[in-house]
């Protein structure tokens, strides 16, 4: 049996704390089972190099964890002295999913920055701050829009994610800790609110994986990512009223 | 008039709750007014190189901030590539501070790693995250003497530590970010139980300070800091009967 | 028209040339139209900390690119002073791929390095090098088997792994640089010879993509993979013949 | 009986060395005991970003010591790879301490770069290189003041630091490396002419320290700053007699 | 016997191959007997700070090893973390034997840079990439001038380079690894094809060196360099008429 | 005129204090002009891992710059966050001059450091630095031999290095910091006392020479060397005749 006696293709209890911070322009706080993830949206008035003189704004993402997150201590990257390449991935994957449902031509020339910081770690924290930073996002972006400092809402989708994998040889969805390390196959996927990919990502390391199961992970994932949406839209309240194809 | 409608001599509302995090050995979190600081203790079963092979503990201290945590995005340490001075000096305060009161000869031969990590930054975080490391530490030491992996519990005093300055010429205890951004003197101190001083640093940078300002800062700081250690008792409970001098 | 004449469902030409190097224990160099990389396997009598005193070997991979490998000159990253997170999420990929087909119980305690070097940059050197590797890995494996270090032969599978695209609309196998740079979608994958999936990652930042787009690109990939194992078989010779389920 | 044939509350022999250097705009060699340091100021025609465009100037410091100035091999910190939180500590100390008694309004847009090298260690190394880095930077002003680059003299009062400390029970002035060594009580206190605080910083790790003896070290290190200050005097000629109420 | 049949004073085969890759602006591998080694000219139009506004250009050298050029794994340098002092070296030496031969107040406010990538090494490396990017500069360069970029072919001699030294007490030309590896007495010498000299540098670490000796080494390398200059002649073609006193 | 009065063939005034500092092994301060250099041997009871276990010592060697030593200020490398080449070329050429004339197998296993910080720079501060630290290396040496803590006194020769060059068509010795910016070639040599070459690097970046022209440069180093041998003999004392043919 799964912990929260949950069946394989259940999600653990997910919460989302709106406002759990004060000085950034968006926060989240979302907790998925006994993972806790701090997400923020912080609003600075200037872009990359690149993007100079373009009128386009960003949206880039940094993601970290507490020393005290993880069973044994996580050492800080900081005092490593460098950032690992599985933080890099990750920083890269929320980017990626959040900028494919904004129109960036519409922020003007400012940064969005994206901060996920885990306090607690017990699997899924790349997902759940892919869920958790949409909705941290959309809120920032609202203040911008509200204050007129931009014209139209520039979010075209939804957008969610969540991990399901191989254990024992059984199909899951959205793996804890414990299942995860035991697990022959890992994906991770991000999905719009008209059900189209923004971002797979399976990996079969300790066992290839066949076509059809596949197919199979991917319902379930489609499954899972529809009940946190409904939970995004909660959380988002009139906001997400505005969000494309919504209103 | 101050924020929460204070006096000049007194604290903000000062909050512990303890056990916040599931993993580390001993977690709080202390929230003083806006300012809110994980803090935890961790037990490694190795020494510093400087111990091996004397029968002695260490307890060492690392702080961060979250980007989330200030007004101005904060970049992370990990980001910038080396740990700023400001950091290094608070954490090695910290690291100081508590192992004044614990005798590192009757840990054995381990490390009490302690991470203090702002969520919300609002002024006086080097202060709270001693004030409330201190009792993440009790907690893990507890958890050693419980299990019987030491012979005595061996913290001497509590310890607790708050800031003071003067603000527009007027001497204050426990200065939020606005009164510490516009203060001639800016002074951190952290005192035992029986007050004594562990650790008294104060800075006139905008304008040094006389002898009688110094003795009327002091006295001050005394009155908040045993305000707060009546808060450590109460979330310490019965473990705080096992600390030196007060069973 | 693509270059080279090729239609949308056509890999590009493709050669791999053997023992290209001297000093390792297995090399290639892998010609994908334009894109050249040298890929080398390199065996070390140590593991890394995690796995010392398990028997256990380890396979792991680093990859880089030459300054003059691309259209603007490339920085190097030893210059630039840290490790980008592309390279990393590159090097993390190859290692996993090809120890997905390995069993490194087998392997004794040894460390077998993977190097690809990108000589010349044409999109596509992703899956090259994953391509190109597995061959360079077989080879230094085969001659730990024939100097009777190794008591069986310890891969199971070929691996080999192509990139698929939607561009301008247009499902596409094996992109250029030119085609990549303006694709809406962006999937690499890597395949055992049994068909199953090692590695699926997909991306459609500048636009979401469908179920059946998904099917289509694996389609395609599939297709793709089967035309380079052909290649990888010719070039291995009889080491093809010792690989699991070959022989 | 302590080195030097020196009473408790006496300093050891100390000697300022003015123009020890021919390129810095100031510098001075101070020796106390068997502490020499290289103190120097250079004025840059810039200052660092949040000054630009304010008119303001500003005093910054470094700090560093010869690998010979210790017993045993002082690693150098380029070799390191990263600067200690000790030499962090020592030279945010130092910079506060001088822009105390500056007034940077009247600097015009100049970074004045003061840099204290430890030739040789004997304790006290912080405190002599305030007082040394005084004289330097007076030096350094006055040339700006001579050639009518400023308008007026900027320096409000001397500025000069001392260490005293509680070793083996007994309170003593200006402790020397094996008295620092097994301190229990540590407190550095720089002071201004008019016997004003700049910085107070004491620390009781070894074992916390009453008011009353704190009352005692501040006592004996007013007597020792007097006396720096009347070297300081001698040195500086009749630069010292511009300096704020004192012509 | 020496590898290759060779006299103690006969060159290893070496063999120059232009436009060795499509994105440079000049390119070439050299190969010298087992060094192989690819040099890229490439022309960036802006020039260091230095000579921002000086209207001259400047050519600057960057050298690496590919970790499978070398017997044992050649780490690499953005994996160590640093570069090493032998690559600096050979760097600065490659830069500034450039440089010594081309009028960059000809060049136009502009950067080229050279790459030196060891693709299999045994010996000779850093000279044969001074004989290998002298033709890939020269490549570079009549670039811009048949573009008419710049008025005049600002290039004065040919210059080439060579290894020779002391092994056994036998005095030879262009060492090869495991000659080096044993030799007493190591040096490189850089020429004008007017018999000038642009670098010297001998090292007798294992084995100080006479007068005469020296001599000897010298006479030797200029024969070679001689030789080396045919073959450059011949890879230049036309190129080789431009500079200058050759046409 | 040149400063000092000196003519083209003559060296600056040189001076050697012996046992400047007290914690090292051995020590000298070198001024050579206004060039003033520390020199420091500290002896290492250990070795680099490459040494382990075959009885043999090492000698290695640091170099760095004071901010203060140079006209611009000069930034701390620790600072700088990485050591330049120009340091690592000094670093290598001091180590490798030095360990040509000490019979390393002789020292035990043991590691000399050898650290030359520069005071205050005015050009030759890498010759200065050879000669100086080849007095601070004997002293310390013979200390080991006192203490018959090593049989034999393991030093073979003298050596001392010094500076030629070509300065508006002029061959002068011993270059000042403005003659060497002007140079058109630069050369440092390093000879033993029986006249042979250890270390020759010549440079002729700005201007090629010729064989007669290199011929001139080598005669009149070692005149210049000859004449501080005999300051390092004078400076040594009976330490001198300690080494190799000398007693």
């Amino acid at each position: 049996m799964r912990a929260y006696h949950r069946g394989f293709d259940q999600l653990r209890p997910v919460t989302l704390t709106r406002d759990y911070l004060k000085h950034p322009d968006g926060s989240v706080l979302i907790e998925a089972g006994e993972t806790k993830i701090i997400c923020t949206a912080m609003i600075e008035d200037k872009v990359p190099p690149f993007l100079k003189g373009t009128g386009k704004g960003w949206i880039t993402s940094e993601y970290g964890m507490l020393p005290g997150s993880t069973q044994a201590r996580k050492i800080r990257e900081s005092t490593r002295g460098h950032i690992e390449g599985r933080t890099q991935e990750i920083q890269r994957i929320i980017g990626r999913t959040l900028r494919s449902v904004v129109d960036i031509s519409a922020l003007g020339e400012r940064t969005i920055w994206i901060d996920c910081d885990v306090i607690q770690a017990d699997g899924g924290t790349r997902t759940a701050s892919i869920t958790g930073s949409f909705v941290a996002l959309a809120i920032a972006i609202n203040k911008l829009f509200e204050k007129k400092k931009i014209e139209r809402f520039p979010i075209s989708n939804l957008v969610a994610a969540v991990s399901v994998g191989i254990v024992d040889g059984q199909i899951m969805l959205d793996l804890c800790y414990d299942e995860d390390a035991r697990a022959q196959v890992d994906m991770n996927i991000a999905m719009t609110d008209d059900g189209r990919f923004v971002e797979v990502q399976g990996t079969g390391e300790a066992a290839p994986f066949s076509r059809r199961q596949m197919d199979e992970l991917i319902n379930l994932a489609d499954k899972g990512i529809q009940e946190l949406m409904a939970l995004q839209i909660d959380c988002l309240g009139e906001i997400a009223d505005k969000i494309g194809g919504r209103k």
